[in-house]
C-alpha cells in the first residue's frame, strides 16, 4: 500500500516538473511570473504591456494556472492573478540535485589527483634517496 | 552600437532560457541529465535502461544537444555525451530573481505590518493616557 502511494505520488511528482518546466519555456510567460512576483494584478493589467490580443494573453495565464505557478482568485468583480512561489521548489530541487552530483563528482577527481600528487611526491623523494 | 549587442545578447539568452526550460520538460530528457551528471557515457549506455528504441533516445539526446545542456565529443569511435552543469546557471539564475522579487514583497509587507502594530500600540497607549 505505501509502495503504491509512493510510486502514485512520484508520477505526480514528475507531472508536475514536466508542467512547470513547459510553463516557463516561453518568454511571456516568463514575464508574466516576473510582474506578478512583484505585485498581483487583475488579468487585463497583466495583459497590457505585451503586443497581443488579450486571447492570446489569456491563453498563456490558462497554462501557467494549469502548471501552478499561477493563482487565480475573485475580489468581487475582477480577477486577481498571484504567483505561488513555492511550485518552483520542486524546480529548484532538482537543479540543486544535478549540481549535488555534480560536485561530488569534481570532488572525487580532485581526491584522485591528490593522491596522484601524493603518490608522484613521495616516488619521487625514494627516487632521490635512492640516488644518493 | 552597444545597445544593438545588449539587446542580441538579451535575445539569445531569452532563446536559450527557453530551450533549457523546453529540454527540461521530459521525463526522459531529465533522467538522461541525472545519469550523464554522475558520469559521462556513450550514447548506447545512455539508451540502456529506457524502454524505447536508440532512436528515440537520440531525438531527445538532440533536443539536449540543441539546448546547450548536453555535450557531445568523440573517444576513437565512440560518442561520449556529458552534461554542461554551466548551462543550468541562466535557468537558475532566473528562479532566484523570481525569489528575490517574492522576499522584497514579503519583507516590504513585514514593514507595514510593524508600523501598524506599532502605531496601534502607541494609539492604545495614548488612550490609556486620555483615560486617566
Amino acid at each position: 500500500m505505501i509502495e503504491i502511494e509512493a510510486r502514485k505520488e512520484a508520477a505526480s511528482r514528475t507531472a508536475r516538473l514536466d508542467a512547470v518546466f513547459a510553463a516557463l519555456a516561453d518568454p511571456t510567460r516568463r514575464a508574466i511570473i516576473e510582474r506578478l512576483s512583484r505585485r498581483e494584478a487583475r488579468v487585463t493589467e497583466v495583459a497590457e504591456p505585451f503586443h497581443m490580443s488579450l486571447n492570446a494573453v489569456s491563453k498563456h495565464i490558462r497554462v501557467l494556472e494549469a502548471s501552478g505557478v499561477v493563482e487565480r482568485h475573485r475580489k468581487g468583480r475582477d480577477h486577481i492573478l498571484s504567483v505561488n512561489t513555492h511550485s518552483l521548489d520542486e524546480v529548484d530541487g532538482w537543479i540543486e540535485r544535478i549540481r549535488c552530483y555534480w560536485e561530488e563528482r569534481l570532488d572525487a577527481m580532485e581526491r584522485v589527483l591528490r593522491e596522484l600528487k601524493k603518490d608522484q611526491t613521495s616516488g619521487s623523494k625514494e627516487r632521490k634517496r635512492g640516488s644518493r
